[in-house]
């Protein structure tokens, strides 16, 4: 289930190319919208082995809280402290993951889209805001809170650059600089309003190449898929592919980076369906977890 | 074995407390120097179960090179291209790992010191050079290189501090900025010479709390050790600390950064003894993967 602010997405399947059924239903009230998510899983011919919740947040990914698996202060009306993924634990007696929609992504990407096959990996989602999540040892990264990639501190030059930035925390952290809401509160415009030629998108490339230097430096991926609304514009990719060689300077002169950096940052496979698939990569975790615990194994 | 510029230590044992046998070997040209470390550990009364290396780098860490388990491009004379892990597998037949004396210490300090049953975590060490490791699901991050913590790009206002840094690589990243080299030549001398009043320490507890917010951004580790020869100047873990709850500005608001801010970055607890601990941290690794292996398992 992709449980998203306006729609939530319930399918049956195990990966892509084997969707068996999908049912798309308006995020209403809480308890009347999973209701009626649970009927469709309960309904279907064959039970469901495991269930996957791709969630839109803040919600609380840490299994030692009372509020594990609950969406926690989204100002969507009803929804702010509701259990999401218990009534479905309740309700079919079957493992349930619980993560964010990027989260879910990231693993998708990493199961069956840009990322397979390679470990750690990152994903980056540049939209309204900016999100990522990271897979470790074949796992979702998580940590004292899910990290996120979007509020990072990079270099940002005031005499050349005097935009003050739009993160209500920091002003010009990352997201603050380079986010969709950056973009169109600097411009006036949004990001699909501004043409190729237009400066935006230097500044653009420089700041999410900066970014990623970070999430180099610190993680290490061995591969990153950078998607989302602002990189439909066809001319960043290249460009932040560009930068992060120069600004990386040859330090880390592996071949992967600095010759083949079209193959190291690339764009998502999945595309629209990455939400329903996140939440179906997300169930399979969670049968490997039960899996796991039956055998004795960590 | 730890093995270092100057000298070699080789140790026998299962970690902190039951250390049974130790030697140092001064480091000289590399086949008489790993032949005297090889004969230790044969003579031993009872015959070692795996060994680890933990060495000065840069090595090569990837398992699918050719070159995997040797000291690559060293300056130190005669140990450029020599392979450590080689004839230690050859000469005692038994699981051999190979990591960074940084990954060593990062393991130690995860398995029996400061960052103990915390996951993910972050060691990072601000001597000459700034570097670092991590420990995420259990295993420490080997990436596309093994993540160094060291030269990430942070926020540099060059009106208020004009020093342009010492990185060959990048001029004013983290380490350019933040290293004992750095501190060094902007100062005109070195780190330990450098009375408590001196303005050197809040610049230097600015630039390290920037590299930590990077890290916890894309990382968001559990916990963090930060150790090295300038942490050894008591004001400026403190002032770290103070900064890096600043910067974050909320945004991570969650209790083990905002009010548990002392434990959440500490200093290492294994002291003198991190380097060989590290070895013998790394040897239980390469026990480990010998096991999961004979089982089946990944």
């Amino acid at each position: 289930m992709e449980t998203g602010g306006t729609k939530v997405v319930c399918a049956i399947g195990t990966g892509p190319g084997d969707v068996r059924a999908r049912v798309r239903i308006p995020t209403g009230e809480p308890s009347a919208t999973l209701r009626e998510a649970i009927a469709f899983f309960r309904q279907h011919t064959s039970p469901v082995a495991a269930v996957g919740i791709a969630s839109f947040g803040p919600v609380d990914l840490d299994p030692r809280s009372p509020t594990f698996g609950f969406i926690t202060t989204t100002p969507k009306p009803g929804w702010a402290h509701t259990d999401v993924a218990g009534p479905f634990r309740a309700a079919l007696g079957v493992p349930v993951a619980f993560d964010t929609d990027v989260n879910g992504a990231a693993l998708a990407e990493h199961m069956w889209g840009a990322a397979r096959a390679s470990d750690p990996i990152v994903y980056v989602t540049v939209g309204t805001g900016i999100g990522g999540g990271g897979v470790v040892h074949g796992r979702l990264l998580h940590g004292l809170l899910h990290p996120e990639m979007g509020h990072l501190r990079i270099p940002h030059d005031r005499a050349a650059d005097p935009f003050p930035g739009v993160c209500p925390y920091h002003g010009d952290c990352l997201d603050g600089l380079a986010s969709g809401r950056a973009l169109a509160e600097r411009w006036g415009a949004p990001a699909e309003a501004l043409p190729p030629g237009h400066r935006a998108w230097d500044l653009e490339a420089e700041y999410l190449a900066l970014g990623l230097v970070s999430v180099i430096g610190v993680l290490s991926p061995r591969r990153i898929v950078i998607g989302g609304g602002v990189l439909q514009h066809g001319a960043l990719l290249p460009r932040i592919r560009r930068r992060v060689v120069a600004l990386l300077a040859g330090y880390i002169a592996v071949r992967q980076v600095m010759a083949d950096v079209d193959t190291y940052i690339v764009p998502p496979a999945l595309g629209g369906d990455a939400g329903v698939l996140g939440a179906l990569a997300l169930a399979h975790t969670a049968l490997a977890t039960r899996r796991s615990e039956a055998s004795g194994a960590e």
